[in-house]
């Protein structure tokens, strides 16, 4: 421990990207360790557009642990935190900073309380797995400041006991969430398939879509599937494991078809068996199915499928193009159904603005003289639906966790150890 | 043969019920005889509210097979309409009409045409499976026409050939269509678990819902789920037959618990499967999800579940309830979130009227003055979704087919065999 002094902070900032899961996770088989019936895959989006900060601070001068979300204090007397902190607390190593004098023991960090402050540089209410980038940057950040050891895999299994999906947020690129065999879970973690740049030419536009309806949790909601749906079991054994090896296959391969096909497939399946739960849960709505018919038809109208779609927990669809033609497409045929509500075509459109210009899209003249999509020509007018979309985010995949080394970033105060 | 003269027409005028189905038909195992891929239950609905009326007459003066569908001529040279007739040409029998000095051998009917007029009193393409009680009267009545001797069972096997849930028109109450295992289909059809007097508590309340989008027919729609969806093959053979024992002890026990609780999951899994097929089916809309949340809270929030809903292919919701008192509350709700559009309460609530009469609604006044549902009370002020429901029809569970005897309600006119 420091020799003479209480007055010292150490800290360390980290960033780490949210994932949007191809082959979906849906149904724990342990409630506590949060151990999923199937294994999934996923795609890491770019933190550039889509991510958590988190600073993490030690100190003799904190007396508990304090966290702060977005600026507010919240509690971390919940479960997932405390296993999250007991098991990066159970791995922590020797720490040295000989700058500012201060030593800190393996053994000291069982009675050194930490600051832990995040933010997340898109709407939490949005339904964009806020929690999966979360946890994951925590047990990051928290892991180096305490000079964990491990790996990002050995890591993953523990930001996997803070939000399941958060396991797959370690890695960059594509990831593969393997649901593991042991009763501990100490198996159930995430591996990288392939970095982001394996393959570059895929686009991500997420459309953030209004919703009136209060949302079933991803924690209830998979415990009631698991428990009333007659179909999830028939899925996680039998429909799943062939589908993991397909979407391995297709990545490897970078084989869109596939890739598509799997990705729409198990997300309209996922969505299906929580139909099937009783009470049925709904995540997607008549936004959500409109934005699936229109790339269905698109789809269909073309040699190859353009555009993979994805719906989460919620009625927000996560679209992925083979390529930034099928893109800039993709985004007129969007505005064209969903233009915005008012002129502000800056926020309506945000992450990789250059797509946007690509689509020829400058301002709102441009989205009003879009011509209608041409599959769907000679067919009745087609009706607009202004104000379902609250707002668009362009991205890709992107990389994995990474340590701020710009104090600036900090979300703490390196003096005091409170939020800036 | 008619002895003397070429003038005379033989007419018979039958009306045939509607049904709902509680365990779902979908999927065909064979799609030229209609055979399903597993059985399925259904509640016969009262033809005084949804019925089809159907003329058939024969007469040597017709020189082809005819047939007109609300007033309008159409084809009958489809497959179905051409199985349904041959078929009951090969059971024709001798017939005699010593009234009109008429005698029409077995062998005859092969050589004669007959005219068909048929009317369905609800619209038809408010997705109130017309298209069963149509086969069926058909079927039924030139049945009673040829003096067919076979039985309704045996008739609902050509009725199946038709439209596959015809052959459950052909009973009144709860009945089953037995999937049969031979393959020239011959074992596929309907019988009567109990008639309409066994369980005349329920009564029945259909939102039919507006919708701005272009359906899925049914017939296109099981054959992607058949040939696409991962779970079908699972539900048909693992879930449905345990699902069909229940429901028929269910049935046999006026057990509205269960009852209920297997016609809600059952129609849910049915969506689930339209979710799971390639490119993906929504029959349900936003609106649908609504009134499912709405029964569902109402449920849970009592002791004993109060009414059942199941949806067919398309938006509207059947609501079951268990008894009156069950159907005016249940009313009483559906009226406060989705009030008239216009002040035209009659042609809002049709059908039985009475219900409404006796849940206090006799005018617009009195849906205004509707207090909100008590399970959502303390909670934010719920939303009201005026125009969301086209109209709700009240009915219940009612009786087979039946030949009409009073010649004015014939719609063939008796000395030309055209349409009145």
């Amino acid at each position: 421990m420091a020799e003479d002094s209480q007055n010292w902070v150490l800290m360390v900032t980290a960033q780490t990207p949210t994932n949007i899961a191809v082959i979906k996770y849906w149904g724990k088989r342990d409630e506590t360790l949060i151990l999923p019936v199937n294994d999934s895959i996923s795609v890491t989006l770019d933190p550039n557009h889509l991510c958590t900060t988190t600073t993490v601070a030690v100190s003799p001068a904190f007396n508990q642990d304090r966290m702060w979300l977005n600026g507010k204090e919240i509690s971390l007397s919940g479960g997932r935190f405390q296993s999250c902190l007991r098991e990066i607390r159970a791995r922590a190593c020797d720490v040295e900073d000989t700058k500012k004098g201060v030593k800190i023991t393996k053994e000291d960090w069982s009675k050194l309380h930490v600051h832990i402050a995040s933010y997340n540089n898109f709407p939490t209410a949005a339904g964009l797995a806020s929690s999966a980038a979360g946890f994951a940057c925590l047990v990051y950040a928290l892991g180096k400041l305490m000079n964990v050891k491990e790996d990002n895999s050995q890591l993953s299994a523990i930001a996997r006991q803070g939000s399941g999906s958060a396991c797959r947020s370690l890695f960059g690129g594509f990831v593969k969430w393997i649901m593991g065999k042991e009763e501990n879970g100490s198996d159930s973690l995430a591996v990288q398939l392939a970095d982001e740049k394996h393959w570059d030419d895929l686009v991500i536009v997420i459309a953030v879509v209004s919703s009136r309806q209060k949302e079933t949790s991803s924690t209830s909601g998979m415990r009631e599937t698991v428990e009333t749906s007659l179909l999830l079991q028939h899925r996680a054994k039998e429909v799943v494991p062939k589908r993991i090896l397909q979407m391995e296959e297709a990545i490897r391969n970078r084989d869109f078809a596939s890739f598509s096909q799997l990705t729409c497939t198990d997300s309209n399946q996922f969505h299906a068996v929580c139909l099937d739960t009783s009470p049925p849960i709904f995540y997607m709505n008549d936004t959500s199915h409109r934005i699936i018919s229109i790339v269905e038809k698109w789809n269909r109208s073309e040699e190859a499928p353009q555009v993979a779609y994805t719906f989460d927990a919620g009625p927000n669809a996560v679209l992925i193009a083979r390529n930034r033609k099928a893109a800039t497409i993709l985004i007129q045929k969007l505005l064209y159904y969903f233009p915005p509500n008012s002129d502000d075509l800056d926020s309506y459109i945000i992450g990789d603005k250059s797509i946007a210009k690509d689509a020829g899209i400058n301002g709102i003249q441009d989205i009003e003289a879009l011509p209608p999509p041409s599959e769907i020509k000679d067919k009745i007018p087609s009706q607009k639906y202004k104000g379902d979309v609250s707002y668009f985010i362009c991205t890709r995949p992107g990389r994995g966790p990474a340590v701020l080394s710009d104090e600036s970033q900090a979300l703490l105060n390196s003096e005091n150890g409170l939020p800036k």
